[in-house]
């Protein structure tokens, strides 16, 4: 098929649905290549991808040798099932893998092809444990507002959005949402003028007295994101994470930890949990564990909880394209690509650029209330008002992402109040400057109203 | 890496959780390679595939011209979102292709990586077109016990096997199962001797029933697989589905069919849709539209519920890889061979050749209950008594298909009391006979105590 830049338009139009795209909305941008950080539309137009795909384009795009594995691969064994007894050399290679990058107690992998199938896994895992355990009405998730654990009944109840509630109730029962680590809204904690380990004191309390209200006997597990990506790169205090999985082992209560953002460098590390200093009972990741080339997942479980779900007939769930030889042999290629690139050290370095760069060049601007990042997860938080911290209005019609997009050709998102960056973590100095100058050049014409003058 | 079986092996019991396998089973079945029906273990060993993978290899292992089309995508572009406006030439060109083969009014499609995901979406989708329209309390669903349904909280919740929520609940709510069509269970009707028609008849005053338990008012949708097969391959009487659709229509209830095994020419047909000459308001699908060789899901949607969850901002949630470029390329290349090879109509054929096969090689055997089929998809029903249709005992440490695997290298599965077959629709006719004569030598030295003599 030979289709221009109008037929693909209007074909998209008749027979896609496109999340979050209202059917009035007429414009489409129609990848055809990427290369690197950069990606280029049916109209030639060139962009800069600063926001990784969704958040996970490790590598960068265009990479030839994981289409080359993915070749090989697929010539040779595309898929067979993973259920039962049968196994792939692929699977079984990237497992191992997994298990020795993980946090120590965490050598055992359970596959998905994506978040959301993995967050749904992880709840039914911590249940199950408890279950097996004879600890039958530990069934409650603790979650936090603002959190976003994919859309699966199951995850999708612990997020924390009324958006992604409203309409698709009953939600899955159970679930009950604490206050998010937000340390710039300190207002959400009662006092506006709170020290980090202030805001962790009253998250902590916080956590304890649900569970007391819950009862300790009735909480399977909490599952969070070590920095909330949806709710706009929200950064917990250095002391959060340690403390709450303290609590949390007091009431004999499973830690999950949704690293589907964070994962495979993202913040400098292989996963969040080494950053933080924390070990959680389950990891859920995706994403970044093949930077995209093809769907997958992969939970990371503790060696008490996975004795506990082989025991019996095992854990009675399965996603058909489970272990898949393609993907996991393009996944063990793309962890390859991180470690001989030096990636890891690269999210911390090129990210501090980064962020120097967001700094200098906004910095300076009324409505830029924080600039924070971990490695290269970057927000840039938009306000009204310094001083109140008060949010900038947003114009649906107008937002600053699409502006900036539309004016300069670089890729970033809006998440809740905050511009997100999220970029391949092999992008160069240079593009780093070119995204930090592309956000000035529409931040610096956005007025506190939220209105952004014509350049 | 080069490890030899045993390493592997090895690797694989201490670091991957397979679905339905306990922690104490030794053996691993590791597959090296595959053409066509056929696989290769890393023992040298080799097997006729005549469960498709997961019911899914609608074309065959080793198709070249799949992993090429795969390989000149991802080095152009391997993934960029499909989220917003963002949109590629591949996830275009399939959803033009699937709209000309759904349905005629189902010219909407939503992506997913995989069946589960499909159902949790579809669920979602048939709660929201009812409350956009301002029917908010339409949030039941209507499922059948012996439901498979994919293992998401949503779609899991509409499964309909203890199995599947026993130590996960609670489970997602409203939903309500009903008799599911099994002619050769009568027993289920009240009355061992029923017309089709008759069991019709029963199966649709209990749905007329429960409507008016639950209050149409308050229901979303029906959800239902044409053929039912993880409960065994059940096939329906051919008036079940126009009847029901016909009730439902009459209650402002959607059907959503659950296609993810019929879809793709399973059954002889794109859809099982239109085997039965149904027309539901949705179909999910996933497995056969890229034969497995990429992760890949697709809805298929009405054009009125599209235009409802078009309206405002559009239907609020999105997988990451929606519209994955190189899946929709692969998926499109797949869709392209069955259509080139003419295996819509080789399913039929075939699956009428392989039927013929397995009654004449096991229609004498007092264990074979019935044998029974649509296109590609194949069960053999075991019962201890030919009279009483008791189904036959089964030792878990023994079960059939694991001997008929273990002795003859035919790989079929067990789906509660029946063994069922779903072959690569490219399967050979000396394939079949060979499949039909490893079940023979089973089967043949199967006891009414399920008990089964060496060889």
């Amino acid at each position: 098929m030979t289709l221009d830049a109008a037929d693909l338009t209007r074909l998209d139009r008749a027979h896609i649905i496109h999340p979050y795209l209202p059917g009035s909305a007429t414009e489409r941008v129609v990848m055809t290549s990427g290369s690197g950080c950069r990606l280029t539309d049916t109209e030639g137009r060139r962009y800069l991808d600063a926001t990784g795909g969704l958040w996970l384009a490790q590598v960068g795009h265009g990479r030839t040798e994981l289409a080359d594995v993915a070749h090989e691969q697929m010539r040779k064994l595309e898929y067979f099932t993973s259920f039962w007894e049968f196994s792939n050399e692929r699977a079984i290679e990237l497992a191992a893998r997994l298990a020795a990058i993980a946090p120590a107690p965490l050598n055992h992998v359970y596959f998905t092809s994506g978040g959301s199938e993995g967050n749904e896994a992880a709840i039914k895992m911590a249940r199950y444990y408890h279950h097996r355990r004879g600890e039958s009405s530990r069934t409650w998730i603790l979650a936090r507002s603002k959190a976003y654990h994919g859309i699966g009944y199951g995850g999708g109840s612990a997020t924390g959005f009324p958006l992604y509630h409203e309409g698709f109730a009953p939600m899955m029962p159970h679930v009950s949402h604490l206050t998010p680590p937000w340390p710039y809204r300190c207002e959400l904690y009662g006092d506006r003028h709170l020290s980090p380990g202030q805001v962790t004191d009253f998250l902590v309390r916080e956590l304890e007295e649900r569970i007391e209200e819950i009862g300790p006997e009735n909480i399977a597990a909490m599952i969070g994101e070590p920095i909330m990506g949806v709710g706009g790169m929200l950064v917990p205090p250095a002391d959060y994470w340690p403390r709450v999985r303290d609590v949390l082992d007091r009431h004999g209560i499973l830690l999950i930890l949704d690293e589907v953002v964070t994962a495979y460098g993202r913040v400098g590390e292989w996963f969040a949990a080494q950053y933080f200093g924390v070990t959680p009972d389950i990891i859920v990741t995706a994403k970044g564990i093949t930077s995209g080339y093809v769907p997958l997942g992969a939970l990371l479980v503790g060696d008490h909880v996975a004795e506990v779900l082989l025991r019996d007939h095992g854990f009675p769930m399965g996603y058909t394209y489970n272990g898949h030889p393609v993907a996991t042999a393009v996944a063990t290629a793309n962890l390859d690509i991180i470690e001989q690139e030096g990636l890891l050290a690269r999210a911390t370095s090129l990210g501090a650029f980064l962020h120097g760069e967001l700094e200098a060049q906004l910095g300076d601007l009324p409505i830029v209330g924080e600039i924070r990042s971990v490695g290269m997860m970057l927000a840039v938080e938009l306000v009204q008002d310094r001083a109140t911290r008060a949010p900038l209005p947003l114009n649906p019609d107008r937002m600053p992402h699409d502006v900036i997009r539309r004016d300069t050709g670089v890729i970033v998102r809006d998440s809740a109040h905050s511009l997100v960056l999220s970029p391949p973590l092999v992008m160069t100095e240079a593009e780093a400057k070119e995204a930090a100058s592309a956000l000035r050049s529409v931040l610096e014409r956005t007025e506190p109203t939220g209105e952004i003058r014509a350049a």
